[in-house]
């Protein structure tokens, strides 16, 4: 039962598709930055596994792409596939946009799940699935030179928070079946993105104070 | 007489304070680059534990805020105190500075005694005391996009050299009791801390070679 | 014969070498970026450790540096070396070359070889092997806040993924002894290295796309 085929071949396929779209975001902004295509793989393959990669290091155990190498498959899938449709990746945006959002609730759900499992309390279950959702795209950031974006733009570490909690408040005071709870998760994470995106929802921004005034 | 209540209700307090500090420092750098309230309170928190975190990594063992919700607590009272304090934060300058250079002293202890505790050199020890100090702000400078200021400013990084090869002389060499030592550890630090902002002092910087010159 | 004095000695010098040149690197970049004397030690000091220290954390293993403080000496030495030569390195930069080629052909077999010693499949080695050999060169890039080097010019982390498959394939497909399976490693390793400098061989660019395209 737990290793009903059907459903781990849905999850293989949400994950691959996550994969997917978070390689491709780094292997278009890697682009833009003049990496070479060596570069352009590398910076695709960290914002795709950095998140669970950091999330497997603070719980003590193997990255999990270390196992398999789907990932990789993955990320090379993806390069080929923008130097192919390099002109044409601007009309898929909308559907990179889905991939994105999906791979990122399945991210969550892993992450917190993962937390949980290993016996951590809920609010670790939280900052896991936001770290696995939400980290490979600041290594991106930090790799391209530039400021990572989820700490300025719309509510994306946001809905990962969000999805955390519902995971977390659903596993522990619910009697849902599991597969319905993780469907539940995601379904929040995408939801809050797609609001947030599509009525330019983010959050408050502190007044910053005049350079003078900084520490140091 | 390892958990003297007394004792531990005090480290605490000094935890508390010196987390407080180094996440107030990562809040209002992270609102000087526009972060919004998610991405300062991320910028807060790392620079309050990311030394500690690193410091864990190394050593294999679950990073010390994955035990207790404190920390995260305490990121969020700077979050509100900064939203509520913004423009006052800069009388409040020096206590600050004074938080921060406490913080650091203690950073410096838990970081050395924790490597001898698990066997290490002392050697390693050292760096394990700087780390714990200083590798927080190095993570908050490279998630705002800045060189590193403990790289060019103040000897911040020496203090917690200094410190460390106190500690590790004390505790290898002298009969002192351990609250003594750490307690002088601390001391050191902060005033080796103070008497740099004071005067000044900082070390000299290596001429730099013509940018034609430079490798790769 | 594991054991043998002779091997061991040659491979310490050419740690020592490879680390030296990696030190160098780092410290030469950090000076051009106004780092004081402790920045450059550290820039250095990570360049040289950063990629064996991120294979050993991924393998949940103790950083290799940590038993052993010849890496801090060794940055020492770099440090002070470039201090007194501070005005002839230019005059010696083929030497460097030569060296940092060297200490990457070790690093990819020490890293590829550490992964299937460990029991891990080839294709994890040779990322193993690509992580020591070019991971420290992306810390050192980010640190002094500039787009890491490896991901633009010439075929350095490709001469890595090169000598990584070398490795694993002769380990695992001829019954070629070790030392001469290491040192061929290492010789492609360079050689790949120095026919791109040479011949200045890149790998393509991905044509960026216009800015307004990008995702995010």
């Amino acid at each position: 039962m737990m290793f009903d085929f059907s459903t781990i071949q849905f999850v293989d396929v949400i994950e691959f598709i996550g994969t997917f779209a978070f390689a491709i975001s780094g292997i278009r902004l890697a682009s833009a930055k003049k990496f070479d295509l060596f570069g352009a793989f590398v910076v695709g393959f960290v914002t795709a596994v950095g998140g669970g990669t950091l999330r497997d290091l603070l719980f003590g155990v193997i990255p999990f792409w270390m196992d398999n190498p789907i990932y990789l498959w993955c990320t090379l899938f993806s390069l080929i596939f923008v130097i192919i449709f390099h002109n044409h990746l601007i009309r898929l945006d909308s559907a990179f946009f889905a991939f994105d959002s999906i791979g990122l609730g399945l991210f969550v759900v892993v992450g917190a799940e993962k937390a949980l499992n290993f016996g951590f309390d809920p609010w670790v279950a939280v900052i896991m699935g936001t770290i696995t959702g939400s980290v490979g795209g600041v290594i991106r950031d930090v790799l391209i030179n530039e400021i990572p974006l989820i700490f300025r733009k719309e509510i994306y570490a946001l809905a990962c928070v969000i999805g955390g909690l519902v995971f977390v408040a659903l596993y522990k005071h619910s009697s849902l079946n599991l597969v319905i709870i993780e469907i539940s998760t995601a379904a929040v994470v995408i939801l809050v993105r797609f609001l947030a995106v599509k009525y330019h929802l983010s959050l408050p921004i502190l007044r910053g104070e005049p350079k003078h005034n900084l520490p140091h």
